[in-house]
């Protein structure tokens, strides 16, 4: 199997075909979770699935496994994943990559004939993004347990859309209970979303483990009133008070550099129309950093940032943690085994700690999970102009069936079996 | 008529009524511009208007107009109006106030069979909070000509639907060419919505002018990425740019105090979801002043801050103008006759100058207009807790009866026609 190599072309032309589900007219894909476009990927992603012979379950909260049989399949399967959601104008590669490459591991395997000892599985996971449901990696937390499937399908939309209902509207509220099967171990590969690799020049980033991420919604509680005759002195503008919340956020994520990060993208006004000061803001934002203490210390310095800022402006700031993860490790032994395919191959590699949350981090609750990156351009991502070259995909995906073969064992290849 | 008075009670009831339509937990009112409740508010105008004995025309705006006929018809009404709209929590007097005190009016001639020279009306104008559909006093504005009818039918709202579409949907679709008949003059009364007369103890804010106001849309342009990877240093947030506006904004309101006011209450970010550096905000707001030359310096000095972010942030700031009116004057003989009213009434009145919006300002471009103000509690208004007194209340449309009366001119009353 020395030579075993996947279909570079075939590859590049399914993620391209892909990325034509949603497409955008900047370049890019919308493929919102569980809306109708995700609906059509998954649909294709189900027909070639089934087209390489593989058996498809999908479970109650959606997450989609394609099964191809092992020659001792009562093993727990070796399994590729990611996800083919994205955010409203994401990238063609995001999420998307990563099951794709899974996909054509399986096709290679087939055109060589190879049986693997354990059995393999490409998953796609709902709703990684976190973009149209919070939080992210909505599916993978389901399935490792990390929150109930009654939390997960009653999460809503801006729309008041629950997850339940959305899964329905696109037939993928599946029959098969969530976590309800055994995983030998977890492979993902995911375009690095930031510029370390392309700086290095390095074609795989081997990832160790994840930065901490922190969760919060600020609230800001003002006072509404008319924008006009209400004196300036006497308000509680609670735009003005998210504003600076805003910055206090912004202030924070630079004070921890380089490691630290921190954004606030997300906000939500009340009554949010021309006339009104407005009573009531809402601001997402999280805070990331590669260490706990340091961690620690960023969600101290804005918890009492908030405070000294709702004392100055007579206003209610709350900052309230809803989610967190991190710093985790992955698994020592697969990212071993992940350089050591990278090295047969001859790409520059390097390690990497990832700042983004993938569903290869909940996975480790359950299984052994490695993770690796491939260079995006420019570093950018979660953006129209994402890009990864073709062949740093194609080496994504070889790193993978290398690594997956070694973890499933070969009882036979197109050689072994015809004679 | 020196002793003619309005019915206190009757007025007060009228108007708890009027505020049930919408009615909101805190005890305020949701009548957005032509919505349902705005629909229904409407209709129990026109019920209680066409059982006062008026003749009701709807044009094509929606703005309604109940008419008392005069004893030389051929004369321009005397007219008194406001609004039935609110903001999204707004309170039970806003607007509603005027049109409920006009009626009370019409009510108190019936009642006393009074027969004035020229007819009378009361006129409900279409979106005069400019909360739903922008801008304000969409309805004047279009009757005046200030923009044309077709302007302000293709307006939309947050959800797309457009002028056109909701008053067809509520029945308010009127036959009548806008801006197709004459006004003899025009009077509103409104509350405050400020502090000055509840400071000074006066029961009538006789209103001499309004500030200057200029609204701005402010444009961000930022870059998407994604939040945790993507460098600090490398960033461009849209909505880290767009808090430093929204504080720029206010800056320039406190900087030209007592007299300068600014707001930037409103505020559109793309795509909004959590994961997403933003790429584009949008935020509404505007500046108002007393002064010409202080409301051009103001727009300067913002101007020229966002100039200044744009090179320190390195992302793009616009400043567009879509909007702007004043400083203008009220007819100085119609206030006369409201400050004479108030006097004979023995109200304790004083000028003002209005820094909000009403449907007097553009009124003043196609007849004499006049307009007086009652005082707010805590000068809280576009809040559900507002709140004027009864008695103010029933000031208000006592001196606007008396004023119109004297516009107006008298034939006949009980006394003369029952003899």
């Amino acid at each position: 199997m020395r030579n075993l190599s996947i279909d570079a072309e075939r590859l590049w032309s399914a993620l391209m075909e892909m990325g034509r589900i949603g497409a955008t007219p900047a370049g890019g894909s919308r493929r919102l979770a569980l809306s109708r476009e995700d609906g059509e990927a998954r649909d294709l992603f189900v027909r070639w699935a089934k087209e390489a012979g593989c058996a498809v379950t999908v479970d109650r909260v959606g997450n989609i496994f394609a099964r191809r049989a092992g020659a001792d399949d009562s093993r727990p399967p070796v399994c590729i994943g990611s996800h083919l959601d994205t955010v409203p104008t994401g990238g063609k590669f995001d999420g998307v990559f990563g099951v794709i490459a899974g996909l054509e591991v399986l096709r290679t395997l087939d055109d060589a004939d190879v049986r693997t000892r354990a059995p393999m599985e490409v998953i796609v996971w709902t709703n990684e993004e976190g973009a149209r449901y919070s939080p992210v990696t909505l599916g993978s937390l389901a399935f490792v347990g990390a929150h109930s499937v009654d939390y997960a399908l009653d999460r809503v939309d801006a729309d008041g859309i629950s997850v339940r209902e959305a899964l329905t509207e696109i037939g993928y509220d599946g029959p098969a209970e969530v976590g309800d099967r055994e995983i030998g171990a977890y492979f993902e590969a995911h375009n690095e979303q930031g510029p370390l690799l392309e700086e290095s020049g390095n074609t795989i980033g081997v990832v160790t483990g994840s930065h901490a991420s922190r969760y919060f919604v600020i609230s800001v509680q003002g006072m509404a009133a008319h924008v006009g005759p209400t004196p300036m002195a006497g308000r509680k503008d609670a735009m003005v008070g998210a504003a600076r919340a805003v910055l206090e956020v912004n202030r924070v994520g630079n004070a921890y550099g380089p490691d630290g990060r921190s954004n606030a993208p997300h906000i939500e006004v009340w009554p949010n129309v021309r006339g009104v000061i407005p009573d009531a803001v809402r601001v997402s934002c999280d805070l990331r950093h590669r260490e706990q203490a340091a961690i620690d210390e960023m969600e101290e310095d804005l918890r009492s940032a908030l405070t000294r800022l709702g004392d100055e402006l007579d206003m209610g700031f709350e900052l309230e943690p809803y989610f967190a993860w991190g710093p985790m490790s992955f698994d020592p032994e697969l990212a071993e085994l992940l350089r050591a395919a990278a090295d047969e191959l001859g790409y520059g590699r390097q390690d990497l700690r990832i700042i983004a949350g993938h569903d290869a981090v909940p996975m480790t609750e359950v299984t052994r999970s490695g993770l690796i990156l491939i260079p995006s351009r420019d570093g950018l991502s979660h953006n129209e102009a994402e890009y990864s070259a073709p062949e740093h995909v194609a080496a994504g995906a070889n790193v993978l069936l290398r690594a997956a073969l070694a973890e499933a064992g070969i009882v036979a290849d197109r050689h072994s079996r015809r004679t």
